[in-house]
């Protein structure tokens, strides 16, 4: 069952997409995709929000950039939590207004943000909220992070004998 | 008629929406006022802005804060002008989250941001966008700026005496 | 059963911590509350969050200001979800040093990052999480959610007729 | 019959342009291009304004960069709608510079300010304020968004299918 | 004879201007001052200039704050040295809109900027560029940072008594 | 005879004077050429700046990165003019570093701040310094704006007519 | 025998200093108090830090504000450790100027930067220094940052129990 | 005897490694190296660090970038000097984020910051610091300064003849 919905506000936010695909195929949690912009498609989004939440999605992914008002508008359509990752990719010199645009929601309508494409860690992050609710879930969350503490001991293992 | 729609986000960006109050109504142009949140009401946002434009609004100014999404959403939902103004009252730090949220629109869909808290030329925007289509308000916005440099004349003249 | 856990870094937090409890209390959330820094007391730190997480706490939410180690040290000793709250209070000048500090998180150990001083938001977030799996919360949400709409359309209403 | 003047700074801010001209042109805007410097050319500046607003101009699209007093000094010339596009291009670091130049106008002189490097969103402002007046160019810019829209419905179909 | 004129962008900038004035008024150097707006009083401005320069003036000190266009406008219409005064005071957020739009002048145009509110380095930047052409104007400059070296050593001393 | 000093901070500017080079020459203003670092070679820097002052230089332009001390320390050392030029070229990220250290000088000890890298505007600004004093330099000054202006004109031709 | 020496660029440098005062007091070093200018008294400056070295002073903590050049001076005249503390007091808008001047020190010349205001961690900083060769010392810094753990346990304590 | 640990937060700030080993090697410092990560194995961080205390180790650099906890974590574990390196290497827009989370540290657990990348720096106040106790290292850093001052020199001269 499908469980997480995971929304790009363009397609040059794939590469964040990609991050989260990883983490999540990894951990066998079921997602779906879409490209909808809140500026660009409105009324589609709304649609594809409360369609979600009807058919049984706990969670959405969302990634955008600039004027990031992808996560927040989907938040202002559904009281299920919210993942804002700021996408920063093409545009030469800022990074600050994705990142504010995701984080400072007004208050009534949260959002929890995720570092600059934080694909991996938004990923993550839902997985830790479903495994509330799912033991077998949470055993395989541990062994991701155990994994992860093996590598860097790998890497300093390495590093030291360099 | 009602040809300006001044929309808030919050009743704590009545600042702005005095100084923007004080021009329209001293050039004589008629506007009607809301409070509507983009993230709490966003229902409401979406009737209201169709509603407006089908009664013969022209253009829409929108004063928000924060992750000020409200001009964006707005402008999502009309292809008529979108003028936003970021509002930056009780928060005690930042700044750019406003800013940034309302400069930074996905191509496709504008906004015209105007300067921190600009709710005066906010309205002189409009204005002078209405007065394309209108020669006598022409007339009005150009003594307008007129009386601004006399002002400025005045200012002057005193100070070189002071 | 208590099943969030909140934690400030100082007791120059308290602010943050009012809005959390508000929330929590309101919608009928049983939780803790702590003090404990992450720079000063570590292994009080790691003791709690270990401990926490054995009585059955289900997700932590922490505030801290300045190069705010704590909600990602929180992170770092558990795989619940954890909810940063970048606290600016006290400092004159900046703000970004406790916004970037939680939200930059490495990939592999995420933190839920909501706006400055967002404690409303996190309790909001932390809310919509546990309702996951608790369809009487989730009626409680919405219902504050419904609640927070029609104090909008109030405001609205009282805006158009003064 | 030319409505719209574009002018920029430099010709280092000629990739503005092309996206300024590509979207009147689509639409079927008439337009005249200029570059003319705020601060190396003044005089022919004004001359310029004043005689683009007598020759029946309706509006002004300026793109500068760095201490970009263009659209401003624009701004203070004439009372017609003025657009200003921070362009962010050779400069290693900065952007904020043209964005805050732009943004920050007194109150008295507006600019309308699109987000960096935004030469499709400044025209497509221009056209939205033409189109109040011209109900056949209200026509073609409804069915561009429509197209705008389509085309992101295409991309996340593609997407999805992947 | 008046060598130094002192240009205000508005008469928030005062507090600006009494430290100019005390460093040139203690030094010996005469001065003219005004207020004039190069968004609101353009023509004033550019006549402004040209008169001065051609009276004698020897260089100009600007004050401006937000899109501080003033002491570019004034290079723009000369070719004497320019010095531009950050102005911050009002407005409660920025700061970085009044220093880059001075600093980051076009190749060609320059701009002598000093710090925000720098109005007393202004003074005596303009004094240590007079006194290259005034040998007693040297002297008394000399003799000024002398006594300034001299207060700092009296603080020095009471601070180790204290 | 020379009367301007260039010194770079670091063999990394050298961009910088470049730029300086080619206005001077182009205007014939002899100056001599260095490279010591306010930091690495302190007792050598007060050496030359107190020489310099002794041999006849009558301005300083100082080009440094990161923080900047060597256009403050300059100043520390004499009353003569110093430009400072922020030169931002090999660190990936920052830049304000340079900027924020060249301009914020305490009040007694002014530097003129030109932009980032502005090495030709540093030079022209010292031009229009040493003009006040030399007419015929004054009369190639404003010959080399003529000449800009006229590039500016033949740009604006050409791009008419694309 | 007297091991630190704590330098002010300025007496609205005070209230830093009383937080370094107040640790290296309580924790028994000694030290001497000085306010010396680098940019207003560099003679004096350099005087100062080469005699303090020869009188057997250990490391120096230097605190300033605005364009910070005070620690790094006094670090290209000594090769002994320098700790800088960014001040920021009576400015009101910026806060970067002192924290990258400080920071930002060239290869070859370190300056170590402790956080804004931060006297009182220089303070510890120069005690961990100075503890390597004084187990005494060492043992008061533990028993400090032990107390310093129990007045957050105290903190923790009254705060669950409020 | 070992005196120096040098922890890096991920393989991805070796970059800064090979900084600090060519100054330690050159001046004859022994050092240890290694790779851990303050958030994803925080147990094995506090283990080394304890375990270095008590053999012997005198300081720790810590390199990390982006919410670079790693500095004050380790800080938070003994009472010796810590020096932390900002790392800005492969994220593309931001670095203000590993600045501020290494050099905000809240008042008792002191971090000894340098600037961005700034390895060489940290080496040699890791070295300033330990020649304290060290009458022949001391001597070597004291030639190293020269040599560095000569190679300033042989720069200036060259670039004086060029």
């Amino acid at each position: 069952m499908i469980s997480v919905a995971v929304v790009l506000g363009s397609d040059s936010d794939k590469a964040v997409y990609e991050r989260v695909k990883n983490v999540l195929s990894a951990l066998g949690v079921e997602f779906e995709r879409r490209i909808i912009s809140a500026h660009r498609t409105p009324d589609m989004l709304k649609e594809y929000v409360v369609g979600a939440e009807s058919r049984g999605v706990k969670l959405f992914i969302a990634a955008a950039g600039m004027s990031a008002a992808l996560p927040g508008v989907i938040a202002s359509h559904t009281s299920l939590p919210v993942i804002g990752v700021p996408a920063v990719s093409a545009s030469p010199v800022l990074g600050f207004d994705s990142i504010l645009s995701i984080l400072q929601m007004p208050p009534g309508v949260p959002v929890a943000c995720v570092g600059v494409n934080g694909g991996e860690n938004a990923a993550l992050l839902a997985v830790s909220i479903l495994a509330l609710g799912d033991a077998s879930l949470k055993k395989r969350l541990r062994a991701y992070r155990e994994e992860m503490r093996r590598k860097v001991e790998d890497k300093d293992r390495r590093f030291q004998e360099e």
